[in-house]
């Protein structure tokens, strides 16, 4: 009975993350690059005042299945139908480039490998990394320049959304293909039948919550459903189709993303997330990572990793664009919009690395891309509008956290 | 990698739970009875969908403790201080009567034993569990009564609130001598020592939390670095002073709850609650027990647990409220008030099951203590007051959840 143990690492992960975390912000990182650093100082590799154990490793993936849940929920079907064929394909372009560029950049680092070699999916699990654009940093970057309600803005945003459920698909056929046991059909079939099943089963359970959110709206009832089919979601994907756990919920979010009540839904699973389960997801990144793995090889790459990370999808993105009819500044603009990762890049990593295709030791890469992007792209919005009007600047700085 | 087996569990939890605690309230029975069946029916005593692991025990303490600290965040020190010594006369008795009389309750039935034994302190225990009256529903039937800012309903949460601090320290007390490898002199120091560091400590967090609270009121580091404070104080208590950490959870709320956002926190906390601790400790009472253990003796020694349990508040707080000079039928209205249990002699008698002081087969009785005991006091302040005016009934009992 020593279960009181567990408190002082959730105190000191909790205290860490959310006092880094704000000086993050005060020098215009991102908050989770505070607490991925909180973890690395409070962990073995300095400090050693936070041992990872199972039991954090738990609430961990508890907080990345919450994170995803919340992506899913915040996507605007509605919206996605209106903005229409533009924004796909500058998405499906955003994905597939990052793509290929990342997988190619793990070859000229460590040599081309064959087709389904350990090797080969290591390259494509890199640029699969490089995928998923996190466009919260670019929302606010355009709202302060008054800008998110032009096309250019619209445009951002939409894709954005679509290159997060395009990266989960991808990202579900590779994980299946990495499956030693099953074949590449068996694989492919698994796949397409979960997404058959979630398109059934998701029509169905959002109907049936479309009656009982009209009758209980705003009730507590609400969210806690819907994180029982969040959870619900993610044990029947791995269990039953051998998908990611991630995959499930996201689309558990998806599927209630339309109801009125999503907002609410969102706001109680935010504050799940930000009082406990995501600190130490993030602080657990950090708590892993062993700083004596550190060397030239993995600097260099990082660095690399960054550069393609960014450029692929300012190529990817911004030559769509350009084709579809855009002006050459503004289809700048949407590629330099693309360019930001987030939480779902570190989640996507994370896969790779409990699932042994990645060594951990990437992470450093991933944690630099989503700190240098973050940091740039703002700024490279700012010079593009080329605009003075700065005046409600102050105000969102003060957003609570 | 197995780690999305959990969301099975916790599905299946949050679901049932859900389920169960929305039926209950529906009979108008306590939520917490609700959840706890919705754990027996899915434990391994009867569907099997669910077992006890070492993740959902540490997940059911984090409840708890979650629990206990927003029971002290709802401690009113300055209501205290104005209901003064009249309330705290009350509550003194409201624990002693029942400490003593569950103590010989636990006698009668398995016969006396001397100081000391193991015997001995199984009977306090029964008491201890007797001690903590959970104010909630009183209170909501005093509103419907339209009554709560009499004099009696003042009185009755004041005392309610003293008796949740006067218990917790008997049980600080209790636990501490448990201890073999301490003696009685050691222990009490200790538990001295410990309410000293709290009151010390306690004043510097309190005035440094004050000027920090004042400058981010009602942004998210607030509830988070209280939640920090609560860990860290359950952690210290046990830790250094052998102090339950139930205590400290309890004393870090009461720090904070003369806060300006004490309110604030406690709306955080209680999400993080309800959405996934407090299901998960509920149901796993259920879980956790046997039915397979159940017979005569134990369900003659409930049903005089729970007529020992509501006649000893009535005869406690009512006799004392008597020779304060309250009238008769207001006298008995306190008593009658002060009879309900929650969620705290749940927590209570966990912690003697977890101990290896009590047998976990004791929870039947107090869980049939909470229900009888939520069901009756209403009824009884009905007919007491003799009151016909339930006109703003409908509208309480639409409260969300």
């Amino acid at each position: 009975m020593e279960k009181f143990l567990i408190f002082k690492s959730l105190a000191i992960i909790i205290i860490a993350s959310k006092l880094f975390g704000l000086g993050a912000r005060k020098i215009k990182v991102p908050q989770v690059a505070g607490e991925i650093f909180a973890g690395i100082l409070i962990g073995p590799s300095l400090l050693g005042l936070v041992q990872y154990s199972d039991f954090l490793g738990q609430m961990a993936e508890i907080g990345v299945i919450i994170i995803m849940f919340t992506a899913g929920l915040e996507t605007r079907l509605s919206e996605l139908r209106k903005t229409g064929i533009k924004a796909l394909l500058i998405a499906c372009s955003g994905v597939f480039v990052p793509l290929v560029l990342g997988t190619l950049l793990y070859f000229a680092f460590y040599g081309a490998a064959p087709f389904g070699s350990d090797d080969f999916y290591k390259a494509v699990f890199i640029g699969l990394i490089l995928t998923a654009t996190s466009v919260g940093i670019t929302v606010e970057a355009l709202k302060e320049l008054g800008k998110i309600s032009e096309t250019v803005g619209t445009t951002i945003v939409s894709a954005a959304i679509i290159d997060d459920v395009i990266g989960i698909v991808v990202l579900t056929i590779v994980i299946g293909f990495k499956d030693p046991t099953q074949d590449v059909g068996h694989t492919l079939l698994m796949t397409g039948l979960f997404f058959v099943f979630c398109i059934v089963f998701g029509i169905i359970i959002y109907k049936l919550f479309k009656i009982y959110d009209r009758k209980h709206r705003h009730t507590r009832r609400i969210p806690i459903i819907g994180l029982a089919l969040c959870f619900a979601l993610s044990f029947v994907a791995e269990k039953y189709f051998g998908v990611a756990d991630i995959t499930g919920a996201y689309i558990a979010g998806v599927i209630l993303s339309s109801l009125k009540d999503s907002a609410y839904i969102t706001r109680k699973m935010d504050i799940s997330s930000y009082m406990i389960f995501g600190p130490v997801f993030f602080a657990s990144i950090g708590i892993q990572n062993d700083l004596s793995n550190f060397n030239t090889s993995i600097i260099l790459f990082s660095l690399a990793f960054v550069v393609v990370g960014m450029a692929s999808k300012v190529i990817g993105c911004g030559t769509v664009a350009r084709l579809e009819g855009f002006k050459g500044m503004d289809a700048l603009k949407i590629g330099c919009g693309m360019m930001t990762r987030g939480e779902v890049a570190l989640i996507v990593a994370q896969r790779g690395f409990s699932l042994g295709i990645l060594d951990s030791s990437y992470s450093t890469a991933v944690i630099l891309l989503i700190i240098v992007s973050s940091v740039v792209t703002p700024i490279l919005l700012k010079v593009l509008y080329n605009d003075k009007n700065q005046s409600n600047k102050e105000v969102t700085e003060n957003v609570q956290s």
